[in-house]
């Protein structure tokens, strides 16, 4: 089992990258068909002639992924308490049927919770990147850490 | 079929509101276990001894479930380009299974694309809000219209 990292592990500046994921056609379509059904995320012939060129992505399935890549690196595991909020997402380029994305973190700013002392507050800027170095997305999100336990 | 909007239809102030949906125990399960595997999004007992005093629903899955409901509703269906990024993502409270949540948008902005006058830019509030009344979610987001065609 991976170590656990808590609050005191984040410091600013530190980065994290997770190994990558590939989407695949059909799980494009079926993201896009649960959750965001519009004609270049569920429609083969629609997408090819709209102005992105073919099928993309939905962001939220670019964003959930993303995510998911940073829970099973066991980046946040141990001490997460979950996040109040992200900012700053921006959506740079499509993501298309076979394209593998990675999650880089860096760390942007690390505090210790003033009413609650046993946690801290973490900002982390992620970047995730295409098999050709390019990067398709960017995030700011907030994490509330758990302090190492003393023992 | 609902009448199509354009971007001359988004006017500052203007605001739209869903239906609900009602996210089940089941399904926060099934999202958080694909997407946000994190103990107080996927195990009961585990939630049960957290902070939040029970389950809650992955912060990604209100996000794409509100989503869902303003693509669902037809608001953007014939005009959207797709969007370019969101900022000051809040989840303000948690849901938990069987809440009942509705999202509302208001124009917050809105104008057209200095480079491509075909189209417009529009900055929408999202706020989401369970049965009670109470706001879980809010976000800006920014969406890409098409404006109305001539003929």
């Amino acid at each position: 089992m991976a170590q656990d990292l808590w609050f005191e592990d984040f410091t600013v500046g530190r980065r994290f990258r997770t190994r990558g994921v590939t989407l695949s056609e059909a799980q494009i379509l079926d993201f896009a068909w649960q959750w965001d059904p519009q004609p270049f995320h569920i429609d083969l012939e629609a997408s090819s002639r709209w102005g992105y060129g073919g099928l993309i992505a939905s962001g939220f399935h670019t964003l959930c992924a993303a995510f998911r890549m940073v829970v099973q690196e066991r980046i946040f595991t141990a001490a997460s308490l979950g996040s109040p909020g992200m900012d700053k997402i921006r959506w740079l380029r499509p993501v298309r049927p076979g394209d593998t994305i990675q999650t880089e973190l860096e760390v942007i700013d690390a505090r210790i919770s003033q009413s609650k002392p046993d946690r801290g507050i973490v900002t982390m800027l992620y970047r995730v990147w295409n098999q050709r170095g390019e990067e398709v997305m960017r995030l700011e999100a907030v994490q509330i850490l758990r302090r190492r336990p003393e023992n």
